[in-house]
């Protein structure tokens, strides 16, 4: 029932859609997942940061799994599952698996005294009680927690279910160097994220791909593919084309996501959850001329083609 | 339906208990919240942060607050709603609401940039969408806030639901004398925490009380009987006599405490969910003879009169 | 004696460069300041993040800022002099003053409670007991603290001495925004940083200028020269150009930027002091390749133009 | 010349006297060090956290420790000098050295990203270069590092100058007895702090004695005997009824303990350096009423005898 999902390629992290009363706006969702999918994206994630997961009660969270799976078709849908307590990302895994889920992504949790062992335990009893594949989070403005490369390296050599760490604490390069060279008995790939500020590089150094949420995917797996074929130089080219719209872009804050979704015509608001703050009108207007600058005269709600 | 609350007194914050497996037992949490009630305490709080609350997904939650109404009888359940989203923390005080809470406590949630007028709209949006009282909790270690005495008096001018601060912000001492000073137009009861540690010193600035998981309250509620009496020295010398175990119980972490509740026959198991730790021999070794020390010869499972 | 600054323009922090056994290297701080004084910039800051003062006792700061002095002629040398005391930040900025500093440049400093007031008096004290121009420097990830826009906006009308805000608190854009509207009484520069990482559009809402570590000020100051020129179209073509070397120069750590000092013959040895990381040889390497292909067959021991 | 220091018993941490002006009052300090030399413990140890060193110079750090050694007489002077750079860190404790003290006391230091080797080198680079013995200061709090008991051990087991442990993170019981524990080739003594609060139970623990700022150290020396003689029942006599005064004294910030030693008459001004605050006045008239309540008729500006 849950579609089989290889680690490489492009992975976009899913904003969730709310109306300009912050209720969900599953239409949006369906209408942004068929895009992503049908732009051919080797899976798309629900519920990470970027999909302001921590904003949502569960049965919001059921809603998102649902409707995106649903819209999916044959794209695998991976569900940030992090939790503070363990039982509880162990529930929450569990739905996304009932759910039809190919993959939980799981983000460590902070605890007053920081401690490696706990994380993998962590890791390890979800692993025990889920039958999906686990992607493991390394993001730590997010998750507050240094995950060392010393863990990270034992929790893939012991725990068998996870297929992936998306690799995205900077410095990013020296620590996924030092993950390829550290995997010894068993390797997973490795994306990378942070909007694909490193990308270029990142690439170079041995990732896999991108599990982000930047707004023009195809870009991303057009530099995938040029990096795959050995195109460096032409990977780096696309990289330094699109550089000032992902420097804009990777600015805290799903704000200027949401409005670039917005803008391609996937989502129908570009309404954050309070606390967060949507875009203001000075942004939203540095952005329009942005994106003439970086995309000139392209038709931004079909893929873009450079 | 719902009891009113009046937030002078005694509001014991009870832990959760949990079966050696860390599922719910929920028969314990009915015999924790009757043995409260009949202690004639002014209300019981369920899903604080000894409540592990963040360790619970939304229907555990649910649970929680269905088996502590309906065993308190005549006693008001406020319960903790906070959530790292404001519509999330509304939907969580909304579900408290119909099922019959007296009250919801409320912490502000941390974000990349502190900013108080986001705070400030948080109470306030909360309190648009909910009819029960609030509970601002101030408890910087937990919720990595703090709240200035400047936002504080504001909430409680400007919210009229808000009808109580529970002042945990160490040092509580001047925090408490500036709020009780500020408050002109309005006032409300400041209760106090931290497992009593300062209590002695807090009703002494003019604490209206102690909203904590304290093992015994029904010795906090002996001192608030004889400081509304006047009778300072005497309740400085029932906190001198209990300090040692107040101390002792209040080192960071639930273990103790759920010890504790453990030694009293109120909950079964003295687990503590996963990541965080169950108590160690060592320390409930120390507990005990603690415990001989301080309450020499006392039938800890009944009321304890001292 | 102290040489007039006008906050517009260009002024690179500089390293502070040490021999492989992390000593002082003062006669390659010489050659630093000289090159950056005959490149005209408009001034340059020493002891900031990027010079590594928070490793370096009081000794050490004098004579690093006594060769700074020595080395810049007309060049204004501005000197960071922030403690976590503010008494002692007095006595570092009056160091500073009696060696011939042209400016202080003070970031706030942590409290276990925030409070803006205090961070206030501590700039109000420092500007009574020194007579030099203030820079207040705004990066909370060096300083761990968030000043409000309210706090930047009181400081700067209030406090005559304070010259300029290096305005480095992402999301910078809005921030930048929001002081160049706030400022109605008294107005000041701002000046942009995190190695220029959104210089360009920091520019386009109306920053003065640079003052950061980017190993390239010749160009910096050629992307200034056009904004002020109104050719917004040509800096953001310049900013392009060299973004993935701005993007790869600032990752977290100064390893890099010594680096690039290092290769553009300015300073002897690359090396960082510990606990800090000096660079490794794949981000060397990778580093080289970057160099390449940014400014394809640049001399860069000279100016460069493009 | 250096006096020999064996790490059991008493090791008061000295606060640094002040003027009203903030300026260093130096006979104040040599009172309040006589004091304690008089009062026969086992050390003092200047320039710790509540000393205010994070708020001063170098010169005025030399001046303490000058006048610290010159007033101690044949009691053990200990100097702190910590920095947030190895090499500062190695010249502060040379200086110390320098001037005649018998140990250095040193915290770990914060980096962006925690590392446990780097600390572990940060001590092996001091040792190397230091003759003095090494406490080495395990309080998260002021120094923002968990140190984790492996670490510890590593520490203790590899350089031979770490002569003792200051164990200070909360929860302390449980680090202390897993030290004591995991010590099996080379032991050293675990000193206590965190102002008493938890310190009978610590000397349950098997800890060696105290190295504290609390401003009765005649006292915390007479529970160390009384442990030690293995009269575990009175020295938890001793320490229940010192017990609200240790609470209310170690509470957040100097000020307190600054009005303590104010009132025993062993400096002049309780004045705190800014940013930090000095008492007020409803905090000082609820000092005095627990000094009256703890210590009824004693005169405190001599020692104490209970």
């Amino acid at each position: 029932m849950t579609k089989p999902v290889r680690f490489e390629g492009v992975f976009p992290i899913l904003a969730t859609p709310f109306h300009e009363d912050e209720s969900l706006d599953l239409p949006s969702l369906t209408r942004l997942v068929r895009f992503m999918a049908d732009l051919g994206v080797d899976g798309v994630t629900v519920l990470g940061v970027l999909g302001e997961s921590n904003r949502m009660i569960d049965a919001e969270r059921e809603q998102v799994i649902k409707t995106a799976i649903a819209a999916a078709g044959d794209c695998p849908v991976i569900v940030g599952t992090s939790h503070s307590g363990t039982l509880a990302a162990i529930k929450l895994s569990q739905m996304a698996q009932a759910l039809g889920a190919s993959a939980v992504m799981v983000s460590p949790q902070q605890e007053p005294i920081p401690n490696e062992q706990r994380v993998f335990e962590y890791y390890q009893r979800i692993a025990t009680e889920v039958a999906l594949p686990l992607v493991v989070q390394d993001h730590p403005p997010s998750s507050q927690v240094h995950m060392s490369v010393g863990l990270l390296l034992r929790l893939i050599q012991d725990i068998p279910s996870i297929a992936c760490v998306k690799a995205e604490a900077a410095p990013t390069l020296g620590k996924i160097s030092a993950l390829i060279e550290g995997m010894k008995l068993r390797r997973v790939p490795l994306l990378t994220a942070l909007g694909a500020l490193y990308g270029g590089f990142e690439l170079e150094r041995g990732a896999s791909g991108f599990n982000t949420g930047f707004a023009f995917p195809e870009i991303l797996a057009r530099m995938v593919q040029l990096a795959r074929a050995g195109q460096i130089d032409q990977a780096h080219q696309l990289y330094q084309r699109l550089l000032p719209l992902i420097v804009f872009e990777q600015q805290p804050g799903t704000a200027i996501r949401k409005e670039l979704l917005r803008l391609r015509g996937l989502i129908t608001s570009n309404r954050v959850r309070h606390p967060g703050a949507s875009i203001d009108n000075a942004t939203s207007n540095q952005l329009r001329a942005l994106l003439q600058r970086v995309l000139p005269g392209a038709d931004i709600s079909k893929p873009v083609a450079i």
